[in-house]
């Protein structure tokens, strides 16, 4: 290019205005939903010229590096405007995003999926959709910066987390978890921008809503500001004072929906629907923008490439401190999540000498002991709890908490709270840098299921520490009493569900769970104390086949009884009963986690269910058995809610013990010889 | 007994104090929990003046007529403080809670459970323990005495709903979703009295939050107060106010939790855990209570009944309005929900024409057409929607909606609070009178799961209307399309799930689920368009038997494909196409509804499922469906997260069509008769 056309084009991208940058988003936005003939153009139009502001003067992402540790996060909470994410990736240059991939917008295999897909395209930092998802994974990424932070220093670690937030994100109650953390913990690298429309899906929000948002997040401890979204220079001053505050920041930004579109902004009816050719057209002269569908003129892209040149130079300074900072190689292994190979030299040797011993503690209990063999070995793992340290015990020695303006420690007390936990927790795994577990009761993943979905979506290595996983809790009654929560997260994709039987098990799953770095993995554990069912054993983690039989018999079995976790126990003093008193040999399988034993061959899976009649013994409904059990395939287990009671008098009312499998097994065999 | 007798005892209980009668309370909870050696003593000592005061003064409950329509509801959304509960209803008089309940506290079978069990005494309005359900339920309850009172007029209608609540519930996301509405539709008879201790499980509530709760609820419409919760007159006069607020109330009760225990009081010790005999001796001494265990002096007693005579006074005052009342016999039908029999005809109407038109609707639309019938024969029902009126259909035609201080319309915009409204369905059933149902996208149930679950625990109709079933949905991509959902339903016990394929199925549903009158019921319905699959057929309920053939073939079948709803099209499809390509007969098994399924005799159920080979059908995860495979069965379904694309991409993307099932059949079909 010659030196003349160079400065004609420079004196154009001069002339371009953040108006004309933030036109380019609606153009595309009405174009890449016009053509889906799906999608949401209201929201990426609204908040048009708030993205401009914050894209074209704050953001640090350099899109050529898009995993830059020390980048900004951008999260944008109202999923459904996915297009404004897409046009801003467009336009800020990410490599992935060409216009073809906006043509695709919706279709099969596009990266434009109908909301932000994590690991769909460079730079979307977390999936969104399901409403306030993306407020509360913020809120997880901005405490990862604060810890890392106080790891690192301010040389490595400084970074914004951004949110776009949306009306619906702010009535889900997950916001409201979400912000009293963020408040509470003083997380000031969170700030929030509102694009305060008034509109929902079903009409004027005040159809539903009297909510003053802003004297609510000022309760939470927020810094609140309330601007016009349409004045440029009101949306910088406000964010660069949101920057500057010691608190979290909510940005009003009162916004029309579906701004452009001369004959619908402002109404619902942009939100979800195409605006349709002429509306498009129309909008398109109301904005002055005269240009082909998709097109977006060379200056305009220019200046937008300003904001991907200032995130690269502000790369290339930050990787001369991590060069010239002593510690910035461990650093950035650190960020990789490398967990050291001590840790399963130790985890490897806790096991040895737990087979050896014949400790009779609970899983819960168990996952304790284990825990203080992982965090001593790594600092990698970030505990917490809602309110249950003592039930879920996943505080251990020496582990101190964060407190609000203090994030040197590695515990959180993340409150009554679980939907916010598991959020955080997403947020924590995709900053990179930690792997995070917490804990509540099983019975409690209800109140999580939301975020617990999107860590097997995304495939993020959180950990959940459920404890109280059955009727075995006892006297707490049927509202704390899990048994249909064993099948609702085993039919959940991409989750590993552990049940261990003792502490060598729960070693096992707790391995697993370090090692399977693309997956999310829950912990079911007992309250109650169980006995080792492993104490003479293989160095194997037989617990990574999924299934395995624990108690072999001499002969061919006559009949197997498969169980997990808390009822391991009830099948093994079956079994030692069929035998001594029956004569019959029984082989007990053990299955900590389906989701293993279904990934073996099926020579293994054949094997080791075996060809005798079968009883699957859970504390929990049916619902999934029937693929272990056969034709004839018996289930003991529990056919409806709980009760309040000590577990023991509960085992025996819901008919799960020794006794019942007993007779069922003789009930079988009799059945099988042909003497019924 | 004689007069002079019976003066003293009046004036022994004229001598009592609020103070004795609340060291009652104390006393009942600490042996209560001492004696299961279970529980928790703290919250029922800390509340217990607040209780004394809004039980001896105020509440309008008739203990021997438990369920009269216009008492005030009592809501212990703080559900681990049962003791204080239990305590109330024996010293109040309920005749169900004898002494011995309170000594088998804890205990199988008692009615005195771990937490609040609705059904298991008289007076228990709803279920609570899981925490936040119970101010969400009782804002439904609060609700649907608006929408009663509206109807009925003040003569007959007019109560409050208290509730007490803790930190715990506060910190819940969903009690936000349920102050939000609470305030946004100004229920002034909803009064929140808040257990304000300070105290969580972990420790202080400082660990995890610094919200400023009074500044929270303001912000949310409430009329706010702070008192001492120990000092009775204040308690009064606070709830006085709050009475006369036009708005909802929330009055802080600054507490010290496990008030009296004089070495334990104030600390997190007192939550969970029995205090022990010593402090409890330590205890009784500090309250000068000088009685054996579950001993409560004849004079307390009688100053609690005051309460209870009060309540029965105002109890006969309602009968004479009722009885003077032109409408008090339709009134007291409605609290009974009384369907008419004319809406059962005009349903079995409406089944007869739709079988023999040929329409093609989506079963939302369905779903839609027969609400229609519904609504404009009962006024029982209430609908709404978590802001998705226009997808999932809810709102038929003449629906007026509910409104800030208007509640003469049934039809609530619940915004954008899938939790809260599941919660605030179950108040509206339990008030008596309504039947609601609600409606959001199946992917949201997750969001609902925990009311979800209590609609089932407690056995109330509710009617969940839940659109966008499957992959179907399309463009909006995996966060939106349910995978797992059916079988975590599914494994819900006391939860019917209905899955219709088709206009007749769906009203067959609808009319299932309003006779189920003790049972949820949820509506798994499609975005997408489906074809009949009953055009010609009997006047039966078909649904009812949970499956059935729906297309039957002239000869033993060679093979059975079995599917629900939308996917029962490609079993029809492929069946026609087994017979006219390869002349084999394929029998189709509709099965809306597994549960009623598995209530069918066994014969019926070994008929339907015939002996041929079979393949199931569903848009959804496999678990679950073995139970109907058989050994050699085959399931063709999802195996993981959805996609974005337009829906049908989507089947063929997965492999959920037409051609696959014949392909299978035909491989089925040849293995069995040993050609393979």
């Amino acid at each position: 290019m010659n030196s003349q056309l160079q400065l004609q084009e420079e004196a154009a991208s001069a002339a371009v205005t953040e108006s004309d940058m933030a036109n380019a988003i609606r153009a595309l936005a009405m174009d890449g939903v016009q053509k889906a003939n799906s999608g949401h153009p209201g929201m990426p139009m609204g908040m048009a010229d708030v993205a401009t502001v914050l894209f074209g003067r704050f953001i640090k992402i350099d899109p050529s590096h898009s995993e830059w540790p020390d980048r900004d996060r951008f999260v944008l909470s109202a999923g459904h405007g996915s297009m404004l994410q897409y046009a801003l990736h467009y336009l800020i240059g990410y490599e992935d995003m060409t216009v073809e991939e906006l043509r695709r917008f919706r279709q099969l295999g596009a990266r434009t999926a109908g909301h932000p897909e994590y690991g769909h395209a460079l730079g979307i930092e977390t999936t969104t959709g399901p409403l306030g998802q993306g407020i509360a994974t913020a809120v997880g990424m901005a405490l990862a910066e604060r810890i890392a932070n106080a790891r690192h220093g301010d040389g490595l670690v400084d970074h914004y987390t951004y949110v776009i937030a949306g009306d619906g994100c702010l009535q889900e109650g997950i916001s409201h978890e979400a912000i009293d953390l963020a408040g509470h913990l003083k997380l000031s690298r969170l700030i929030v921008l509102w694009d305060n429309n008034s509109i929902s899906i079903d009409g004027p929000t005040s159809l539903s809503t009297s909510m003053n948002q802003l004297a609510r997040f000022e309760a939470a401890g927020f810094d609140v500001q309330e601007i016009d979204g349409h004045d440029f220079d009101a949306i910088g001053q406000a964010i660069s004072r949101a920057r500057a505050s010691s608190k979290p920041s909510l940005i009003s930004c009162r916004t029309i929906i579906g701004k452009g579109a001369p004959n619908l902004q402002g109404s619902e009816k942009t939100h979800g629907a195409p605006l349709g050719e002429s509306e498009v057209a129309a909008a398109k002269r109301e904005l002055g923008w005269d240009h082909a569908p998709f097109e977006v003129p060379e200056a305009i892209l220019e200046r937008w490439s300003d904001a991907a040149a200032r995130g690269a130079a502000e790369r290339r300074t930050w990787l001369n401190r991590v060069a010239a900072a002593p510690e910035g190689a461990a650093f950035l292994e650190t960020i990789d999540r490398e967990i050291p190979a001590s840790l399963f030299g130790a985890l490897a040797e806790f096991r040895r000498q737990h087979r050896e011993s014949a400790t009779k503690v609970a899983t819960r209990k168990a996952s304790e002991m284990v825990l203080g063999v992982i965090n001593a070995a790594t600092d990698l793992t970030i505990g917490g709890s809602a309110d249950l340290t003592h039930s879920n015990l996943t505080l251990t020695a020496g582990m101190e908490a964060i407190r609000p303006g203090s994030y040197a420690g590695r515990y959180i007390h993340y409150g009554i709270r679980e939907h916010a936990m598991a959020a955080a927790m997403n947020g924590l795994a995709l900053h990179g840098g930690f792997i995070p577990y917490g804990g509540t009761f099983l019975v409690f993943s209800d109140y999580a299921r939301g975020a617990i979905r999107l860590s097997a979506l995304m495939g993020q290595q959180v950990i959940y520490v459920m404890t109280h996983d059955s009727i075995g809790l006892g006297e707490d009654g049927p509202t704390h009493q899990p048994v249909e929560h064993l099948a609702m997260l085993r039919a959940t994709p991409n989750l590993n569900v552990f049940r261990p039987c003792d502490i060598v098990e729960t070693a096992e799953c707790w391995e697993l769970a370090l090692k399977d770095r693309d997956r999310p993995s829950l912990l079911v554990l007992s309250r109650q104390n169980l006995p080792m069912g492993r104490s003479a054993d293989s160095e194997e983690n037989l617990s990574a086949r999924g299934a395995y039989v624990l108690r072999a018999t001499s002969e061919p079995p006559s009949v197997t009884l498969l169980a997990t976790g808390s009822e391991v126990e009830i099948a093994c003093a079956a079994a030692d009963a069929l035998l001594s008193e029956h004569g019959i040999g029984a082989a007990v399988v053990s299955m900590p986690c389906w989701e293993l034993f279904e990934r073996q061959p099926l020579d293994y899976r054949k094997a080791i269910l075996g060809t005798a009649p079968r009883i699957g013994i859970e504390a929990a409904v049916r619902l999934g058995w029937d693929r272990y059990l056969g034709e004839d395939g018996v289930f003991i287990g529990m056919t409806g809610f709980g009760a309040s009671a000590p577990a023991a008098g509960l085992y025996e009312h819901f008919g799960i013990t020794a006794g019942a499998v007993v007779e069922t097994a003789l009930e079988l065999v009799a059945r099988a010889s042909g003497k019924d």
